[in-house]
């Protein structure tokens, strides 16, 4: 099962590295991670989304509680919440090939960002299956790169 | 000044602290990151984010290419390229506000991802630019939450 964990972090030297840390030495993967500054530039909050043993989760989780830079620790996976990803996808997209393109991205409600005679770059957002859905569209063109900020994730309501 | 840098590696353990860790054991601070896969799931794509004397950036960049999972590095700050960040904010919305939030977020091509009697939450993406003045935009009505996934690149054009 996957975990959306956030967690509130003074913005400082190694608390990445530090986080990050915790995780693999437990043998967690972490299949995504953002951090990125909030409306405070000396606080950042970091979404990140683990596999792994729910039990062995709690005790991580409880750790990094302790851990001096880190502010506060949600598991937004028992809470209501709505989840996002940003995906950038450069495809080839030679002669007729960019009207099939620009059809699948109306219908996604994407947007194409940069276009040039043989490629064209779409940008989209939505949750993990509406971006996994559209790679999948855009295999047979050929994908040169593909870019994602992994999921964010915000509690729903106003609590 | 800042740096865009992305960073090819093998989905294994350790990694992103492995990585994270050289920039922070050199006094580098990373302003975001954002790591998640690609199409191909054993391999997942980093865009960093980070500040800092371009000498020591060439050198950290050296070691990164040295890591045993590193497969690829692009000092994108380099090329021609396109940049994107995707944030939600929770704004609170009593009475008459939610008009006024409606009409910036018209303006700004944003979307309304949940609302309820108290609060908005707004989804956008953008440019650094773009994303800051939305948010400075929406302190006056008090942010409650805000996450940013932070800034994911893709070299211009079909090289």
């Amino acid at each position: 099962m996957k975990h959306t964990i956030s967690v509130l972090v003074e913005n400082r030297f190694g608390v990445l590295a530090r986080v990050s840390g915790l995780f693999s030495g437990r043998g967690f993967n972490i299949d995504s991670l953002c951090v990125g500054e909030t409306d405070d530039p000396t606080v950042s909050r970091m979404t990140i989304v683990v596999r792994g043993d729910e039990r062995v989760l709690e005790q991580i989780i409880k750790q990094l509680r302790k851990l001096i830079d880190v502010i506060k620790v949600s598991n937004l996976t028992k809470e209501e919440h709505v989840e996002r990803e940003l995906v950038l996808i450069k495809v080839s997209a030679m002669n007729k090939k960019r009207a099939e393109i620009m059809e699948i991205v109306n219908i996604f409600r994407a947007k194409i960002i940069d276009v040039d005679h043989q490629i064209v770059t779409i940008e989209m957002t939505g949750d993990e299956d509406k971006i996994s859905a559209l790679i999948e569209l855009m295999k047979p063109f050929g994908i040169k790169e593909l870019v994602r900020t992994g999921r964010i994730a915000i509690s729903r309501g106003g609590r």
